[in-house]
């Protein structure tokens, strides 16, 4: 499949998804709550989980109707990590504009971020009717086992900032990754297209290698966008995560490459905190990192994931690689580490 | 049944359900988690929410050990509450120590927040083979229905706040306490208590009426604390609803009886941010409270609802009024009015 294919398919289960999503945002309600609901999905995003549990509904024989309320769950948790995410990063912006806390304080931003979750809660439950108790249990475990995989990440990232570790390699990036990445942006919408198409509660994850090499390779690509990306197109301050000091494989790549003295002012630089941090200073790092390579070093690493997670997703699908949506699944990784947003 | 028997079962029921807690809460995971979501359980609190519940489940009939579930649950939810607050609010002390946010940052705090959040979901669905399928449902759909109610009365005092609405009356005032305060620590608990004790599907909402007010009670009681009461029992630092500009029905009420060159004063007061307010101002609209006689009032309207708790709970509970379980429930609408802490 062409990349033209993959962005088109894209395109339209993102439409599918997020406009089901915004129909069931309650319009009645007290101010600063639905209607900022609402305010991230408007804007552009790539809407890739939604696609994923779509995609991987029709390849093992469902519907699109059938997966649409597993489709709207993935982006409703997705859209509520970000807003918390933004707050516990003290990110300005958020798919080309203000983040939510920036424009609304973190007293609302938080608010709005735990309704979202709660309506991705109603949402899955939803499901009991459409699909019966069973299923609808199954759903509900699957989704318990993707947050704590999400909040476990999660920490682990906080935690190398809060400690200022800087002893990891690339073995530890790829076990946080695969926690707070690859399980709710690729494993769990899988999962949860697989469960709601077949019916059967034992059989979903076949698709869990693919989707955790999909997800490394996502992740690595959005690391290095943040850094050699276009605002205009990636939606968020360039260099963002050097100033948050994130453990990035580009970083870690970086850390084990430098000179001593070049290890002694990057370890001096992580030690503050993002306040202290100056402009120049990231000027300086960005630098490095280029200099050294090590943004295309991350970017062929990422390259070779998305290679596996085709090769694991062509043994996976069988004969539905050859249907639309299965050569969608297999066009995704080709596009997650050639996109520009 | 007189006070000390009223904080004997407290305290019972209390270490019942924080110890069940406690218990439940992984050992192993990445630091700055599941370390910290037993921080604010481990510090002295009521328990309030966990022996509503239990009483609740024994005045009709069930055992302490079938609502142990739904008494973790709430106190979990109660926890993850208290943390999300305490970054909303800015706070700076909670029960005696520093919030965790102030000690751990708010990108730890909030995650820590999310996974209390998550511990409460998984333990509601251990329900599911305590008590079966359907019993486990109907609870999920009253935690979603409590859910919305906080977030949604949470919304309402944060916009009160940010727009700087000053046209309030008590009735506004009670709407927000319903949703905010009542659901959750009333209601709720007292809800789910006779639904895992009756199976009863239906019939689960004949305490409704004294949760409401008892929450009601409870908030105003809490408000006034936090102007006269004393930090070593109270555990939050005084007068930080004046720093915070709430909208509490003693604030309220002064809005309507003062002068008008005190009204102006008020106005430019909570005009300003909370870090654009200074010690002398808050010193003098302490004061102005106390003067207008304000924060007794209140506490007047508290031992009224309170009086309406203990009417409607006898109605309610009928001949289980005479247990030790529905003595307990008829002692607290005093309890939370008269408590230093």
């Amino acid at each position: 499949m062409t990349g033209g294919h993959v962005t088109e398919m894209l395109e339209r289960y993102r439409v599918l998804a997020i406009d089901a999503l915004l129909a069931g945002v309650p319009s009645d309600g007290p101010h600063y709550l639905y209607d900022l609901v609402s305010e991230y999905p408007r804007r552009w995003g790539k809407g890739l989980r939604a696609a994923l549990c779509l995609a991987a509904c029709r390849a093992f024989g469902g519907t699109p109707s059938v997966g649409l309320n597993a489709a709207v769950t993935v982006e409703l948790f997705h859209n509520a990590f970000l807003i918390h995410d933004d707050i516990q990063d003290e990110s300005e912006q958020r798919r080309g504009a203000q983040t939510l806390h920036g424009e609304y304080g973190v007293g609302v931003a938080l608010n709005v971020g735990n309704m979202t979750n709660l309506l991705a809660l109603q949402r899955l439950a939803a499901n009991r009717r459409a699909l019966g108790s069973g299923i609808a249990w199954r759903l509900f475990e699957e989704t318990q086992l993707m947050l704590r995989h999400s909040l476990e990440g999660q920490a682990i990232e906080v935690g190398w900032i809060r400690d200022n570790v800087c002893d990891l390699d690339a073995d530890d990036y790829y076990r946080m990754c695969l926690k707070k990445t690859s399980w709710y942006t690729c494993i769990y919408p899988c999962r949860t297209g697989i469960l709601v198409a077949t019916g059967q509660q034992d059989a979903i994850d076949v698709l869990d290698r693919y989707g955790w090499y999909l997800g490394a390779a996502f992740q690595i690509q959005d690391d290095a966008l943040n850094l050699v990306g276009d605002f205009a197109r990636y939606g968020k301050e360039i260099a963002g995560d050097l100033w948050e000091g994130k453990r990035t494989l580009i970083l870690i790549d970086f850390m084990r490459r430098c000179t001593g003295d070049e290890r002694e002012r990057l370890l001096e630089f992580l030690r503050r905190t993002r306040t202290q941090r100056t402009a120049a200073e990231v000027r300086w790092l960005h630098g490095r990192l280029l200099a050294y390579d090590c943004v295309e070093s991350a970017r062929r690493s990422a390259r070779d994931l998305a290679a596996a997670a085709h090769r694991e997703g062509r043994r996976a699908l069988g004969p539905a690689a050859e249907t639309e949506d299965g050569r969608f699944l297999l066009g995704l990784p080709e596009y997650v580490v050639e996109r520009s947003r």
